[in-house]
């Protein structure tokens, strides 16, 4: 069998740039690394806040990488620079509503500023792409709002059987 | 005044092959005999998961059959062959988000895999198409959410007007 | 510092032919005013249901008046000449599916028929749009609901910055 492997994509101009340390990408490894028991690699790129660039390293981690699922974090807001929902649109035949609406229901527990993110899900081949927030503790907040549905997610679309650490997150699959 | 007809569409690639019995399709007929007092007509179709052969059957049911109302089952999930959500969008003028919001609201409470269904609803011509996950007992459930709204949608796309059995469902109709 | 611009565009057959008067973009009106402790203009538009018209008015407000907030309503349900959300997606470069979450899910606990509303927010340049229903009842819940979120959503857009009467209504910006 052929090694697990997600990838983590920060879009950020600042991050990529090196003005300041990327802790968000930082955050979902470590927190891929809490919730997954199965054996897996990180495929991790930092890269600026353009649209085409965004793409492209999906497309690279999606069908070169064969990453089963890719973890975006920035570019979700509605400034002028923030087209991570745009490009994850671009690059997946299938869109899933559900990951960014629950998403924005849990941060807005937190904060009325959540319905200003665009964060959405698509599927691109054998691959879940997820838009995640910038911010760390919303990081933290999401993912484990939705991943639950993740393993499953990932085994209809015919990828890896990924097995979760249940005494930090329950994954879920409906009996057939 | 004419028959009130109700299209039912089962996508299914097994259930349209014989390879089982199409439960949901039938789930979805007794719902709408339970719920609707107006006398009425289902025109019931089963097919397989082909988003061409699922647009033509929607268009058939909507144009040619005059069904005010088209409710689909299968093919709302993140699998290479669920292509409902995609032939629906393309059959509508006008994209109904609400539906599927509560229906993927609804369903969260039972199982967290409920975000990955991509069901929705829109409305062509004279017709409202809603799209129901596959599964019997979240049939039942996303429809008790977003019936009540059906009537009145339908009284305002210029369609017959339905009457409901108010101890089962309660439909809502709000003063002008 | 030049003037802070509301629009208020109502979409409307009946009020822009003058049949009835325009309660709903009254009621906006009056809310901004209620809401905004910064001096302010707003500019008015009632027009029919017409897309082009509703685009054009769209972008008439955001780019030659240079208003940074454009609130509508009218036009968000199923019907034929129901068309506000659609003028909407083609004038803005980016659209914000967590405002018609949002503002669904709040009239959801008046209405079941909330779900028929199609209302969405988008950002064309440095002006945000946000779609609002067509009663002035609903205006107000729904307006209540999405405010906290707005300065903030036109200070990432480059727009002026405004202050609420926060004894009516708390903006909230996160700490960077």
């Amino acid at each position: 069998m052929s090694t697990i492997k997600i990838g983590v994509i920060t879009a950020s101009d600042r991050a990529s740039a090196g003005i300041y340390e990327d802790i968000s990408g930082v955050a979902i490894q470590d927190t891929m690394k809490e919730y997954l028991k199965s054996p897996h690699e990180i495929v991790y790129r930092c890269i600026p806040d353009n649209q085409d660039t965004i793409e492209e390293t999906m497309m690279e981690l999606c069908d070169r990488e064969g990453c089963c699922l890719v973890v975006t974090t920035g570019g979700t807001g509605p400034a002028k620079r923030d087209v991570t929902p745009e490009a994850t649109e671009n690059v997946c035949e299938k869109m899933m509503p559900g990951f960014g609406e629950l998403m924005r229901q849990v941060s807005l527990k937190y904060v009325p500023t959540a319905i200003l993110s665009r964060q959405t899900a698509g599927i691109r081949g054998k691959s879940l792409i997820i838009n995640l927030p910038g911010k760390p503790k919303s990081i933290r907040e999401c993912l484990g709002a939705v991943f639950p549905a993740v393993p499953y997610c990932i085994d209809l679309i015919e990828g890896p059987y990924l097995e979760c650490n249940e005494e930090v997150i329950k994954a879920f699959r409906p009996k057939q």
